[in-house]
């Protein structure tokens, strides 16, 4: 199939990168090109926990770092956190399902070969580096997304 | 008209539930062919307050049946919610300018044979019955949704 | 270049405000028309600081100015606001990086002339008048929004 799917990444909530997720993987399956364009708090999606630094960071760089979550799968919720409890139970439920988990959807993502791209202005602003993010992600700018849309047959703001 | 319009309805908040109504209703009225496809927390604004169960289900999904609306009227806003105050304050201001209210844009949406999905995986995540949902839901797979958003002119994700 | 971006403002945080201002001055930039359609909350971001009034307004439309933003820079974050916190840590490190404020994205828009629409039914409800708007804004019907969305490359509800 010749058709394109571009989601714009900017929330970094666990539910919505859920659904954005599920939305790249079945459209792989389907045979369809995915663009996924993290911005903002969607960037915590592609940040890798294991390679998160407070090197070379300004305090306020590192004070945003106490606060943003440590990889996938210690995103909040959009809704019904409830300090976490919300969250739990959702997971809790996914697993009496046997419903794959958030993770596994970012790594099927990554396996079909869904495009990634970071957004540079908000990268810069929250002083992230490239060495913290998954290493096929591309840092871009704003234009390039665009384009990216432009040829897309969806394009959606999550 | 030949154009059709594609909502995923993936909050469940009482203002976004609204903005997406009033654009089906405007769009069928438009001529326009609308999909709504309900994921997670938009599963709400279709289930049948009267009709919803708590039988066959397991403890987590009866502790969530607790924490979620009773029907459309009954979500709750996305912004200025203040324990229901600030959701009061614009029902209030609704009906002084004689504005119908979301269950009115419900009513419309099912006269006007607005095609209503529920996204099968949120479905058995979080438990739900096919008899819970208003009776022209169709419980479909992330596939359906996307083949019908790649035929569709305008997609938006509310 | 003769493409379109339709920005439907939902939202009134701050942060998602600069989203779709950074796209639509990015858009703008590429040669493509850009028409940004401001419904509810999203409506905080064009009414004009200085020209708010109490005037002709009944006990609740005064009571929701109360709780609104006044004009853009003080649209609250969608997360980790914090009482403000959150967000004036994140302008203080935008400074760091002499990235423009919000007003400078709005002020972008408006010189390179995106189209202002508010949503007419957003408008009666919350009370809002004509004359509180930055002077470019012209009220239309959700009707106007789609025939806009109709023609347009990519459509973004934000």
């Amino acid at each position: 199939m010749d058709k394109r799917l571009s989601l714009l990444m900017f929330s970094g909530d666990y539910d919505k990168a859920m659904a954005g997720l599920i939305l790249a993987n079945t459209a792989r399956d389907m045979g369809m090109e995915v663009t996924m364009f993290f911005a903002f708090w969607g960037l915590s999606l592609i940040r890798d926990p294991d390679k998160m630094t407070l090197e070379d960071k300004t305090a306020y760089e590192k004070m945003l770092d106490l606060f943003t979550p440590k990889g996938p799968e210690a995103l909040p919720m959009s809704r019904m956190n409830f300090s976490g409890l919300g969250k739990w139970m959702l997971e809790e439920m996914m697993e009496e399902q046997d419903a794959p988990r958030l993770i596994h959807f970012l790594k099927g993502a990554r396996k079909k070969q869904v495009k990634f791209y970071a957004c540079k202005l908000s990268v810069d602003i929250m002083g992230f580096k490239q060495e913290e993010f998954l290493p096929e992600t591309e840092i871009v700018e704003a234009k390039v997304y665009l384009e990216d849309a432009l040829t897309s047959d969806i394009q959606l703001f999550i």
